[in-house]
């Protein structure tokens, strides 16, 4: 039982059995077809909710910075690849990190591999990021002799390993239909093995195929032809997986809870403490309206299903400006507490960084990305 | 110098001197009009930054939270003004503060002030929040009858010392054009001192006018009538009040510095390794691009004028995706840094939460919103 009363400011509430219950479906359905199931952790963010996955059997993860890899390498975890373009700033990490764990690490720029092949100490094994119709970054699919020359250029490094070929199958969030999603993604998953064709005749034929986004992975009854997903934010979801249609807003495992501040009834408009520091200013489009997240009442049970017709049209700084229509601002008033199922979850993890379980259960989360110069040797004032 | 070699993260670089002189520049105004310069600490969050306020006469201070107030009292400052509507279900700390230093709260629903007057413990000074045309909170200065009964309930509260009436003329960021900002900041004013006069003939001959808006305060030459003013932003600026049209580009006085991890000139693209987490996801409408920021070019001086053509369209967790015309992006390589001016600098302050000066020296800010229940008593997990 949540105490409520223990709520003084924003606070994200987590329902652990509902994300756990997330966790072994999609373990269970990359075990059934014989892939790797390597979670993206950028997500939770949390060492403790690691542990979750590790009971359904994951061993090997996804982070998306050398930090976070660090952070879960101090936790135990010894098998993790960084799906963030390599950057060569920080190499003297990744080899103390190569050293210590497996690290697997991603190439996006093919201008780096000779710095990269002399400043790494160790051999590492590598996949080169291949844009399979996203168009953020990597090489495309369509530009089948510039993937080649890439490999051969990483097979000619002394300590690079090449791994295979990696793609984000980004264009699944752009959608907001789930058999679209299903089909985005596997016209991605298919433009991925016509290269891997390509290039096996070419002389690679060991190469390793790993997607990884959150609508295609979940929704796809058949994951075939991949040896590896790295999807994320299944653990939580969120309204913008609501808004492609991989989720119901019921099946969202964190929520905000914000004290309410002030009632508006006649405006239908409810303030609460909880704003963009604590939310973040992701938005989505859900019934027509652009909103920061979905209301909903929080009691000691949890959360139940978004209130009717209500939206977050707005956030300041530290305010959320939530319409909520006038019949159930009636029974709201301030000093009460409302629930926000965040627009996305990974984000407001970042915001946040800890949760309170509805087993009144404080979980940490990883630092904030500035908290990296701490260990620096920089002339520090406070 | 800056030791841009040591920079291997995103790090938010500031510009201490050009921040110093919009503090001095706004310190000055208000002192020479004779308005009381109580500036909002909630931009810059950093006990440190705040010295270089108190070197310019500041004494009295505008906190957004509790747990800010808190973090500045403990650095010495002792008057401070939550302009955040009061949440009574902080009332233990709030009797705690209100008792170390002068607190002034911000009263916005006359609903709690049964409340809230029984459970204060010492008698503390108390804003009425009024609206005076942004729509987001406080009661409308069109309801004269209504803000009269409020005031009435808050004089018969023992423990409510009525100082005034505040507004935030959040307007003002809803327009591109900086003589319409100072249109709009003194009509927004014009109403308060409406209502003031209203107000004084039916016993309320005392109130304090409290407004607190960077755009119209920084750019308006005569602030007359009001009694003080909150801006917070000027201190650094950002791309939102470029666009609104408060400075120019090079008036902003923090840039995230993102190591580049891919450039791929034909698509005039270059990816960073600095994305929502660090900047947030804040977004502006720049020479008709919407943009997360403005990319500038780093060197151990600092940065100069925003790239020409560049902007940032758009931004993942970790990723940073820059336009950048293909002549500059000839110029740029993977392994180089790149800055980014942020879209809305309160809020990448908040993702980052500290900073590196141009003269190499780190600067803390205060912690994340999640981190006040690390002093609960709840049962921790790491």
């Amino acid at each position: 039982m949540l105490d409520t009363d223990s709520i003084t400011v924003p606070t994200l509430i987590l329902n652990e059995s509902l994300a756990r219950e997330h966790i072994r479906k999609l373990s269970q359905k990359a075990k059934e077809q014989n892939i790797r199931f390597r979670p993206h952790f950028k997500t939770h963010q949390s060492t403790t909710i690691a542990e979750w996955f590790r009971e359904e059997g994951v061993t090997a993860i996804t982070c998306s910075s050398l930090r976070m890899a660090e952070y879960f390498a101090a936790a135990g975890w010894a098998d993790i690849l960084v799906a963030f373009p390599i950057n060569i700033r920080e190499i003297k990490r990744i080899n103390k990190l190569a050293k210590a764990i497996h690290l697997e690490i991603l190439l996006a720029d093919p201008s780096i591999l000779g710095e990269l092949d002399k400043s790494l100490e160790t051999k590492v094994d590598a996949w080169v990021k291949i844009d399979a119709g996203y168009g953020r970054a990597g090489v495309s699919t369509e530009k089948k002799p510039e993937v080649l020359d890439f490999l051969q250029k990483v097979t000619a490094s002394e300590n690079l390993n090449l791994k295979g070929l990696l793609t984000h199958a980004g264009q699944t969030y752009r959608t907001n239909s789930a058999s679209t999603a299903i089909a985005m993604h596997k016209a991605s998953t298919d433009r991925m093995l016509l290269l891997k064709d390509y290039l096996s005749k070419k002389g690679y034929p060991d190469l390793q195929i790993s997607v990884g986004d959150t609508p295609g992975c979940w929704l796809s009854d058949q994951l075939g032809g991949v040896d590896e997903i790295r999807p994320g934010n299944f653990v939580f979801f969120d309204c913008h997986q609501v808004e492609i249609g991989t989720c119901q807003a019921q099946d969202i495992a964190v929520a905000l809870a914000c004290p309410i501040v002030a009632v508006q009834p006649e405006q239908e408009k409810v303030i609460v403490y909880g704003g963009t520091i604590h939310l973040s200013s992701e938005r989505v489009s859900l019934d027509g309206n652009i909103t920061f997240g979905l209301p909903v009442l929080l009691t000691s049970e949890g959360w139940g299903a978004p209130i009717p017709g209500a939206y977050v049209p707005s956030l300041s700084q530290e305010h959320g400006v939530l319409h909520v229509p006038r019949a159930i601002c009636a029974t709201l008033k301030a000093g009460m507490l409302v629930g926000i199922l965040p627009a996305h979850s990974c984000i407001t993890v970042s915001c946040m960084r800890q949760y309170l379980t509805l087993e009144n259960q404080v979980i940490l989360a990883m630092d904030h990305p500035g908290s990296v110069q701490k260990q620096g040797n920089r002339n520090k004032k406070k």
